[in-house]
């Protein structure tokens, strides 16, 4: 059976996350019908990261598996000719050896987390950023954010519901930077927890509130427990950017 | 009678064009009836710039007087209030003096046209980019550009009904550049004509895809005829981005 992989760009304010769920159209299965709709075959798409709902994906890695093969550039049209109206683009596809898998194969995960520091409310990037009004400080952010960097329990920053067999986890980088209004949060890590990213920038959001030292950011990370987290930040700022694999 | 200057950032997508017509909603209308809701008076708002349908505003300027006035920030924070819902945002209010006129008093306006260019169609630009799925030579663009810098009879990039005195513009600047899949054209001059920027792009695109040569560009502009132009550039890339004021 051929395997397939596909890179894709969506915006997540138009589904209920990348899971398959009764409550309202997911990407996966919005995928997985246009796959019908092409070829006819029941195939099941994974993805390197199941983003909850209102979560953007830049380069979202995911793999299907067909019967019989196909072209690739008829795939890559023919998906986006079924998807183009529901806010999914396929960027790219390719023919991939059968040991490879979207989620399992993935050895580094990067997400960005968009703030819109103002007060006026967002019109062209509403439902695309978080709007914060009070002023931040993008330095003692980006310098809080360091304590987060390495080998953790990351128990504190972890949804009450999240399936992890483990808490802890290898942050690669957390860069914070602003370009005028805007701050970029980086993020990268070869798997994140459930809530990690939007857990971090929530606290790292008190922290450029001046609410919150580096230091508190290190006492919460420590005490290992979600109640010592700061608010969750909104889903509608984070992007998946892409999944990297070997060779 | 206190004037009042707004900086304006709109969602286009959602507007029949700046000005106030019968077939929907204006940014005008919808800036005038949240002025009606926060003070009660009938003011006529005056802009910048009057763009079209779809076209987007990342800072217009525009002016209104009030018979009483009004603090600064109740005027800020009650006209977005009104407006949030309705994609359009306050980014700063200040009193003016009573011979500022948004239009009139511009010495140079600056717009952004982005295009995408790529083959999969847009999800979170869409609406907000021009998506051109051929490949463009982004250098050969921006060298072509130059041929319409400077002072020069604009007729061939001029709607059939605008409304300017005279097709004579002076153009300072149009730069094509390119990041990654984006390419971004800045344009500025003291005044545009109708469809200008639009205009240009639609005929720098066809230099992108190699149909036309600088030279052609040149031949257009000499020939001071509508029919001359390449096709006119969708409305959804096209931001009006500044106008600037004297002191």
């Amino acid at each position: 059976m051929p395997r397939y992989k596909l890179l894709l760009e969506y915006d997540g304010s138009r589904f209920v996350g990348w899971q398959t769920q009764a409550n309202g159209p997911s990407v996966q299965s919005a995928l997985e019908a246009a796959i019908l709709s092409f070829c006819g075959e029941e195939a099941r798409v994974h993805a390197a990261g199941r983003t909850d709902a209102g979560v953007h994906a830049l380069g979202m890695a995911a793999h299907f598996d067909l019967a019989a093969p196909r072209p690739i550039e008829r795939i890559e049209g023919a998906l986006n000719f079924y998807l183009c109206q529901q806010g999914i683009a396929v960027l790219g596809a390719q023919e991939v050896p059968d040991d490879f898998h979207a989620r399992f194969s993935a050895i580094r995960r990067t997400y960005l987390y968009r703030i819109i520091n103002r007060r006026a409310p967002l019109t062209l990037d509403r439902g695309k950023a978080w709007q914060v009004p009070v002023p931040l400080d993008d330095e003692a952010m980006h310098e809080a954010a360091q304590r987060l960097v390495g080998k953790h329990d990351f128990t504190t920053f972890r949804h009450a519901q999240c399936q992890a067999a483990s808490p802890v986890k290898t942050l690669d980088h957390l860069v914070v930077e602003r370009d005028g209004a805007e701050i970029f949060i980086h993020a990268a890590a070869r798997s994140f927890l459930h809530h990690q990213v939007r857990s971090m920038v929530g606290t790292l959001k008190l922290v450029g509130e001046g609410k919150w030292s580096a230091d508190d950011v290190t006492k919460a990370l420590q005490a290992r427990d979600r109640a010592a987290c700061g608010p969750t930040a909104p889903p509608d700022g984070l992007y998946f950017v892409a999944a990297d694999y070997e060779r």
